[in-house]
């Protein structure tokens, strides 16, 4: 990590390296790549590429891969739904899960599968509405415009439109999607090789891991037609071979300015990570208690220690002087060069402060967000669900511009996804998490606080969250349908516990967040669209966003890296998966793969590295050759790519993918998937757009 | 805390302000006092206090309070041996314990009381024997002055010396105590009431806590006698009292460089709270597996919680950028004053600069030494018996000087208490503990680490340390003594799992320990002297040293403070507990307090606060007023106490108290202790020294 770090102070972070970039669809740039690589992509593969790629809505990436709705991601992107199929008698987690038939697929409870099908910039309408306004005013007119084109836009419930901030506000663009909500599990390995190796060998290479799974979408009971697809490539990727990788990367802070950056690396890095070890602790001994609390807390457990290493390496990255005087640095060189330009320096320089003042605030008011409206270590489903109703039954009545931003019009399909779920729900594993979020919320406003007060009475945080969920209704998705059907009134007659509780937090967690709305929000993007304005005058427009978990497009190579003397090659293959295998977890390959060792071709490639820019979100992102044909499929990042949210550096940042022959290999070998490899691959040649 | 920091600003950190300082016995600013308080300690009285107070080995403060051996301190300072003494169906934690007859009494396995009875100045003696020596060969020349002078000192084991730097190398003292070993319990109430209010009021104030026990030493079989002991005032102290506070303060970094402090800041207090957080929930979730694992992990979790909440206020103090921003300065100015005489400049100034490289080092080197050497997250009493066993057998061999420093001469009466106590041990968590020491053994250091493969083999962390624990027989106190005598050739062919586990990682121990040692303590050590020696020319040698856990004595008064336009006022009484109580914990009054409730006065004063200056460590000291009776026990401080490490702001650094009248309260109408009573109140009038 310290290499990485060093190696930071040569960057320009504002200047794109030869293969550093997420770049939007509609603003890629074709003249670096062919450069680079002599292959300059055409707007008719552009076009392609983003259609036949796709989003989860939960926080992943994925590819389209037939015509016939077939869609390749991670294991651990439908890891989720995998345990949520599952039950006691029947651990697809730990089994794997394939359908020999389409019959046989299973409806994923929760899943949701967007297309991006259009981009158009509505930089000058969200300009024009909120001119001149600050603060609450500000907040509130950036709201309503934004509801209204999302509005106007989505005309049925099986699209999705949001208008997209991007370089921090220097352009409003509005996304339109195509939406799936009937998406069904095709086929997931074993969790032991998805995920061989575990937390030691998280964002770590060499990797041997099988992290992939096939979901379909549905229309109308049917397989979707999805004419625009990725071919698959009949081999892998060769060494040096140019990658695309198309994604939706999540966030990344390369145009933070200082002051939120020192923000990120004194408060928000630092309460995150104690908060997700003691949650990590709690999970594992929760796993203690025996198998079917070790089965319905796996994900959770799974997620929260993939947090965790991944913000540890963040925070590394931000705590080492060296780095951080080169992010002074460069925000130094911005500012002296708007400078030059004493009428744009009057205008910009002072936004500066201005965020800076607003991450004071964000200090000041930081506990009481994190634990009243964002969600901090509450991460239970019923209360989640409670919280919802109790809003949606405040916020549907109004106009739609007014409204919270998830309660808006063109958010509500996703919003009734998530409430009308039919996923199990464990009431034994609600209360374990309600009880943690009730103690924290004690221990970080302190016993005396008024909601405090309020909310547990003269009861213990872990008798209440006995009470709520040993009595709530909300098990039931009808209940919630109910309520939500209900209205204000019905939710205000509740006598259920948890929506009781729900309604008590929320006056105090709407204060805060209108606190926070008003006096951080606003002003961050107020004064962060007058930066962004001076970074085009100054350095163009040749740059790419920060990431925002939508579409983007990176270009790069299959290479290995250097980590002191050592060099480290860009493949593995599933020889090593069984030299490096124990027999115990997390390095135990699963019975179906002793089974057929002997039949499997062991030179096969399993995992390989690029040096394309991905960081988190870009999970399940199709990695491509030029012809857009499948040679693989992303699935994390080494170490040193954990310092990428804040710049990428070349010389080691990598992207980890399974390699697609090792998908093949394993869906004919070990899994006996014929169905599937028949449909991934019917020799088709290049594509191009339609 | 935001106030205390502001706050902060105004302090210039190397002056003593009124109620500031934790001073040592014999360099007692009694000018000060007097000038503030009207008060002139004399000798004598000086040596009086010295020779009542006390000291627990393990990390804590004490008084004795009568001629025959009796010793006042805190609940959680014997809390540990509370819970060594009790069973599966005999729990003194919960239910309280008190002995009606001295042959009721119990002894603690491991707790140690020693009493400072000559301080002897060699610094001389200590510079003269490293003059002109750098790195390693400073350090060996440190290491055995050190322990040859400790040698000589020491003539039994009812003795115990030790060299105590003082001002990071300013002054060498070599300090002489009595020591006594076989200390029994007296008295102590049910953990619900000396910790009312749990870890949610820990570090705040008001409080209603009856946080004291009692303990007596012993020698030969019978009560120790004690002529040197407070005598007991009739009354609690009034607002505005002076009071002093005779304690052993664990450490503070005041006199920190920067660079340490940085390092504290950036990597120290983050690590150790994010081990702490996952610690915690670890705990919290074997805590879920049935009483008896409740009980067993009652102290470690109630421990670990204490760590985690004072850690959390030092790292707020720390990352206040005003905060930190006066540190900096005061840093700068105490070398701007070097710099004034070239000379001195001329020796001192690298001194800075050296300590900062040597914190570059420690942060380079920190995981493996945290996890190899300082262990880290290895909290289980058998791998701790291991390590000392496998260490003693090769460092016992060696001349005294040439030894670790933990198995010089002097230290040896210690290490055998530790090593052959009888406190019972809990197989089912030891293995939880050195299950997760190693499993974050490897994620720290990674999988693929020479160390950890030659520890893990092919075995998980669970299953490594299920065989170990199994395996062993270090359970057996026999057993232990018998591998100690056994010396280097007994350790050497034992086959018992834990040992050999203890065999594989000390190679890989000692080799950090050699570079931290050389490369960092040494450089520290040796530059810190440059910087005291450059102090006490600057400022003179009217300041008091950071905190070392050794004997120090603070003056202040009883007096509340104001939290914004609140006045918190300094007493709390018994009806103030009866109105916090909820029944439920950590706010449930034991059944012996809801008893008698209306036989309480609940008039009588509980807790009080005051600004003396104190800090971790002083807990169980020991609250008197001028003639030397005791008014008080300290046993927390506020929240703004906890940036007491790095500075004193007499505005709102307050001590929490227990009231000497709540104690006698207590004894006498809740748990009809009145043997103690008596020997509490034996209407001694004013004491003076013999």
């Amino acid at each position: 990590m310290r290499r990485l770090l060093a190696a930071g102070l040569a960057l320009a972070p504002l200047l794109a390296l030869p293969d550093e970039g997420m770049w939007t669809f509609d603003r890629f740039p074709a003249d670096l790549a062919e450069r680079a690589y002599g292959f300059r992509p055409t707007e008719g593969w552009l076009r392609h590429v983003q259609l036949s790629s796709a989003r989860l809505a939960g926080g992943c990436s994925a590819g389209f891969v037939s015509g016939t709705g077939l869609v390749m991601t991670n294991h651990h992107c439908a890891h989720e739904c995998i345990e949520q199929l599952s039950t006691p008698q029947r651990d697809y987690v730990k089994d794997g899960f394939y359908a020999p038939t389409t019959g046989s697929e299973r409806r994923c409870p929760d899943v949701e599968v967007d297309q991006l099908v259009e981009i158009t910039d509505v930089t000058e309408q969200v300009r024009r509405a909120t001119r001149g306004l600050q603060g609450d005013a500000f907040h509130a007119a950036q709201r309503s415009v934004m509801a209204r084109l999302e509005k106007d836009c989505q005309t049925s419930p099986e699209e999705r439109c949001e208008v997209v901030n991007l370089y921090h506000g220097g352009i409003y663009d509005l996304y339109r999607y195509r939406r799936w909500q009937d998406v069904r599990l095709v086929f997931a390995p074993e969790f032991a090789t998805a995920y061989f190796g575990g937390d030691p060998d998280n964002f770590e290479f060499p990797r041997y891991d099988l992290d992939v799974a096939f979901l379909r979408v549905y229309r109308e009971g049917v397989p979707a037609r999805t004419p625009e697809h990725f071919a698959w490539s009949p081999r892998g990727p060769a060494a040096g071979e140019l990658t695309f990788v198309s994604g939706n990367p999540g966030t990344t802070a390369r145009l933070y300015t200082v002051a939120q950056l020192a923000y990120q690396r004194d408060y928000a890095l630092p309460e995150r990570l104690v908060r997700l070890a003691e949650l990590r602790g709690i999970l594992t001994g929760f796993q203690m208690l025996g198998p079917e609390e070790r089965r319905i807390s796996g994900e959770t457990l799974f997620s929260t220690e993939n947090s965790f290493k991944a913000l540890r390496g963040m925070f590394d990255a931000l705590r080492n002087e060296r780095f951080f005087r080169s992010l002074v640095a460069a925000e130094q060189s911005l500012r002296a060069s708007i400078a030059t330009d004493p009428a744009l320096a009057a205008r910009v320089l002072p936004a500066f402060d201005a965020i800076a003042r607003a991450e004071q605030r964000l200090e000041e008011i930081r506990v009481r967000y994190a634990y009243l409206e964002a969600g901090a270590d509450f991460h239970g489903e019923l209360f989640g669900f409670a919280r919802k109703l109790v809003r949606a039954a405040e916020e549907l009545p109004k106009p739609n511009g007014e409204r919270l931003r998830e309660y808006r019009d063109s958010a509500l399909p996703e919003l009734e996804q998530q409430l009308f779920s039919p996923a199990p729900i464990y009431p034994r594993f609600e209360e374990l998490l309600l009880g943690h979020a009730l103690t924290k919320l004690r221990e970080r406003l302190g016993a005396d606080d008024p909601v405090v007060k309020k909310v547990l009475g003269k009861e213990s945080p872990t008798e209440l969250a006995a009470r709520a969920v040993r009595g709530t209704r909300l098990l039931d998705p009808a209940f919630r349908r109910a309520l939500f059907d209900g209205g204000r009134s019905a939710v205000a007659k509740s006598r259920d516990p948890m929506i009781i509780l729900a309604r008590l937090l929320d006056p105090y967690a709407r204060a805060v967040r209108k606190i926070y709305e008003d006096e951080v929000d606003s002003v961050v993007k107020r004064n962060g669209e007058l930066i962004a304005e001076a970074r085009f005058a100054k350095q163009g427009r040749n740059t790419y966003p920060d990431a925002t978990f939508t579409a983007r497009l990176s270009y790069g190579k299959v290479v290995g890296w250097k980590e002191g003397t050592r060099t480290i090659e860009p493949f593995t293959t599933f020889a090593g998966a069984f030299a490096r295998a124990t027999g115990r977890e997390p390095y135990a390959l699963p019975r179906s793969w002793l089974a057929v060792r002997d039949r499997i071709d062991l030179a096969t490639r399993l995992n390989f590295c690029t040096d394309n820019d991905v960081v988190g979100g870009n999970s399940g992102s199709p990695v491509i050759d030029r012809d857009a044909r499948i040679v693989g499929l992303i699935f994390d990042g080494n170490i040193h790519s954990l310092g990428g949210d804040y710049g990428f550096d070349e010389s080691n940042n990598r992207a980890v993918a399974v390699d697609s022959e090792a998908i093949i290999e394993a869906l004919s070998k070990i899994y006996g998937a014929s169905r599937i490899v028949e449909e991934l691959r019917p020799t088709r040649a290049v594509t191009a757009a339609p």
